[in-house]
């Protein structure tokens, strides 16, 4: 029996678990602490910055994957020369570690992007704001996450703060009609499959909702996103699961936002709306199995995410309202504003699956 | 958050883990056996027949449930009297325990089934021959399953050494168009929602396949099967699934083979061929949750069960020949004959559905 190591104890393990237990996978997590989402399938507890702590963790893998992406370069380094299958490898998680890194590597691709620059000083980020109406997004390089490490500025000073540690990232204020995410994997031998495009919903700088297909991206839309999720895949060589969210330009481009290289919140949906889910692919891609069917099991699905906590008994009256709904809990404690679960939705009216999900997911407002 | 003890740790057990992770409920198995199918989730290894051991599992869980149907009833009672929620409980396990107390107990209900008798000596099995044209099916009253415990008898004495032991059951050897299974699921408080009647095909006494729905049962079967099903959970007072094994008898009769009262070979299908599994259901319903719509996710499943073992080369194989199928390895060692994992194909025509199902198992034959 194959045996995978997930690095990073969050939902994203917790969500592999159904489907190793269904491929006969056996799943060993490095979790951060025993209270963790995936602790059912935790082997160990310690810190994934620490080489000895991972490298023992690693120890009897067959292959290793992450819920997240931060564990260090020389961690993973040391991974590797220790003989371990890193999936996605360090060559490849820079880009998804490093904001920089990655819009200089996605340029040299030719991926469509907002403009952007490596800002150094005040001066940097003036001339930039001169040049593009006054207003743009700095993101600091490494660490940011649903929101965090993301701010728009309009004076040249809005970055201080963060210029303190080092460069940042700045980028055009992108005038979009509507945020799209590509799903895509990889597995090391070549193999790409792509899930249909998605539309993303962003409240607060996190993402709420999302609906699949994207309902009026179009065609040029579609091909488009197909071809820079394709493009990054193999050119950033990523194996497993990489999101690349996008938004869709009022002028019509496709630009690249973010890169994720691993299960994503807008891939949640296909958990109950593929035939394949991204968790599923995830381990296949990673242990170099064949890819599964991505196809759609409706014509429709919508996914909302639920914010604090899910009481079993609000639980119980979302499935009650609602029989039809997916809901998905993440066994967490409660905690305001963390994701704790979602819930899911399919069916061939995309009026009639948006009102089931966002009804079942109201069980869970405060 | 809820937490559910199942006794047993074969792959029924195995199956619920994803069941219990996506909605939030901690599970716990007491196995067999440090190497369990349902390992991951075993917090004790121990005798599921002695009253300590499962009394002691039993400990912090909101409801216990069972992989199989072999606890002895007096444990089934300690639990009770100390308070477990036990589901299914003693009284109708008690049905799925005892095959002649079974036929009692149906025949009270008015529920069709083969003729049957309790048969305590030659005699009495000479008499039953004697009525039903000199051949008949004869069954140990406890601990058979596929296909262990029955045979067809063409003699008197053809049941000779099971009656060493105590009274068999004699049934009517039906002649019949097909096999069919009816799965229910019923919870405490009362809601019963059955899943489409499906189409067992057997091969040596055991599953072999399943078509979901029928192909060929027509209106009045299903509408006889939907009856027997929720007459029996209600009159039983089953808790959790039911899986209702028939007869479409040659006449037209739909009569009564066997009863299960857990999630069930006939629905596993329904992981991937459902809306709600009834591995889902079967936990939502030992909760007292609401239970989930049972619709197809397709016009058609085809699950068909793979015996002896599932090597990782031959899934990949499977997966890369049938991206569409659906694998489900159960974690057991090789062993010839034993129920080992099985694959599904949804779709919406049933030849290219069974093609798909029936290509990739057959990368586990031998």
């Amino acid at each position: 029996m194959p045996v995978i190591g997930v690095i990073g104890g969050g939902q994203l393990a917790r969500m592999m678990i159904p489907a190793a237990v269904a491929l006969g996978i056996e799943i060993r997590v490095l979790a951060e602490a025993s209270d963790s989402s995936a602790r059912l399938a935790a082997t160990a507890v310690g810190d994934y910055r620490d080489a000895r702590t991972v490298l023992d963790f690693a120890n009897g893998c067959d292959a290793i994957t992450f819920d997240h992406e931060h564990v260090p370069q020389e961690v993973l380094r040391a991974l590797v020369a220790a003989g371990a299958a890193v999936r996605p490898g360090p060559d490849a998680l820079l880009y998804a570690q490093d904001k920089l890194l990655m819009r200089e590597r996605l340029g040299a691709l030719g991926v469509p992007m907002p403009d952007w620059a490596r800002v150094e000083s005040r001066g940097d980020l003036a001339a930039f704001l001169a040049d593009h109406g006054g207003r743009a997004v700095v993101k600091t390089p490494r660490g940011g996450y649903d929101g965090k490490g993301v701010r728009v500025v309009g004076a040249a000073d809005g970055a201080d703060d963060w210029l303190a540690d080092g460069p940042v990232l700045v980028e055009e204020l992108v005038s979009f009609r509507r945020e799209l995410a590509q799903l895509a994997a990889r597995r090391p031998s070549g193999e790409v499959r792509l899930w249909p495009l998605v539309e993303t919903v962003q409240r607060g700088g996190v993402c709420a909702e999302v609906i699949a297909p994207a309902p009026h991206a179009g065609d040029a839309a579609e091909r488009a996103a197909a071809e820079i999720a394709t493009t990054v895949a193999n050119g950033l060589g990523v194996t497993g699961v990489l999101a690349v969210e996008l938004f869709h330009a009022s002028d019509g481009r496709v630009l690249v936002n973010e890169l994720a290289m691993r299960p994503h919140n807008s891939g949640h949906f296909s958990i109950d709306g593929s035939i394949t889910s991204q968790f599923e692919q995830h381990l296949r891609a990673v242990l170099d199995w064949p890819l599964g069917d991505t196809s759609p099991l409706a014509d429709w699905s919508v996914m909302i995410n639920v914010f604090g906590a899910l009481p079993s008994e609000r639980i119980a009256s979302a499935l009650g309202h609602q029989p039809s709904a997916k809901v998905h809990a993440y066994g967490k404690g409660p905690r305001a504003g963390r994701k704790a679960g979602h819930v899911t939705a399919i069916g061939d009216d995309l009026d009639d699956v948006a009102y089931r999900a966002r009804a079942a997911a109201a069980h869970f407002d405060v």
